[in-house]
């Protein structure tokens, strides 16, 4: 299918990639095993914002909260999000990775993304991952700082245009709370492992003919 | 129609009465008269709320952004959010109003209920209304503070479990950012002023089947 043209696409388009483990369920697998089938999304839907002419893409990782699971299904996420991130610094991308980097929960392939915005190819497209990230400590990280939005501990990541969630539950679960207060919020009921270009399309069409009013 | 029994109702039930210009606009009159619309269906949901169990209802005024509108539409949705609070204080509740009272836009007659939680009748609905509120108003007097939910000034306001929503935006537009984090979010094609309680009736439908996981 040819890649429909949009007469507005987001600025910075966010992504919920949930359902991983209802997916596995349904399948017959064990809950981990959904993890690995969310990775090829990923780049897909990397590939397809590129060339949609977004400019900006934050993918919700995994949070301090979701590392309270079994321990399999800790390291499975883990390892999903270390290989989407490397995958991406392949391409054409300028990374920077959000999260809590004094944990052992934070894995230490990482590390380096989380220091800076780190340049791969032209760095075309800006990809934020959240990996052992917690609103909180987003939060907490701006007491005693001037400025709220300037001392978060996600203050490279710019306002949200667009958040598309997958699995079916409408609600943000902690996703950048300072960045996605103006966010329009698309939920898809298929699972993240069933991701399809057309999931993308629908939202844009829909987010094309919204009134963006920043609050006013 | 009688009032339905749910399995599970949210302990804290946030409301985002929009539309009311859009109202206005398809009934032919000018966007300020939608505002008066809006008291009533205020009023409705607060009973209906009361009698459904729910403890704490968080209703969205009006916001400083708004306050940005044509004078007319300002003095109008000021006026209506007066009325409903004072409406409101004539019933069973405990009522608080949260948002910035060091400016005009604020009104003089809501500046008690902003000083403490007051309490009407037996005070058996905890009330919040957000008057002149924004997002990192908010937030912003939580710097300096040692715990950010503790400084925050909505901090008596509590976490929300479902958020709902009139007039078919599906975004939260800076309603309580840090309360909202996990909190489920409904939204209605019809605009508040259209408010029935079968609105009600099908959110709390659906939410009883939604998993609370608080990010977990």
């Amino acid at each position: 299918m040819e890649i429909p043209t949009f007469k507005r696409v987001p600025r910075h388009l966010g992504l919920i990639p949930d359902g991983n483990r209802r997916w596995a369920t349904r399948n017959g697998l064990p809950k981990e095993a959904g993890y690995e089938k969310g990775m090829n999304p990923g780049f897909e839907a990397f590939e397809l914002c590129g060339e949609l002419g977004i400019e900006e893409l934050t993918i919700y990782g995994y949070t301090q909260d979701n590392t309270k699971r079994p321990a399999a299904q800790t390291r499975a996420f883990q390892k999903a999000c270390v290989e989407v991130v490397q995958g991406i610094a392949r391409m054409d991308a300028a990374i920077l990775v959000v999260g809590n980097t004094e944990s052992p929960l934070f894995p230490e392939e990482l590390l380096s993304f989380a220091r800076e915005r780190r340049v791969f190819g032209k760095g075309s497209l800006r990809v934020n991952f959240l990996i052992n990230y917690g609103w909180l400590w987003d939060l907490s990280k701006a007491s005693g700082s001037h400025s709220l939005v300037n001392g978060l501990a996600s203050r490279e990541v710019s306002r949200i245009d667009l958040i598309l969630r997958w699995g079916g539950r409408r609600r943000l679960s902690g996703f950048l709370p300072v960045q996605s207060v103006y966010a329009d919020i698309f939920v898809f009921d298929d699972f993240w492992p069933e991701f399809r270009p057309e999931h993308l399309y629908e939202a844009l069409s829909w987010y094309e003919v919204q009134d963006v009013t920043l609050g006013g």
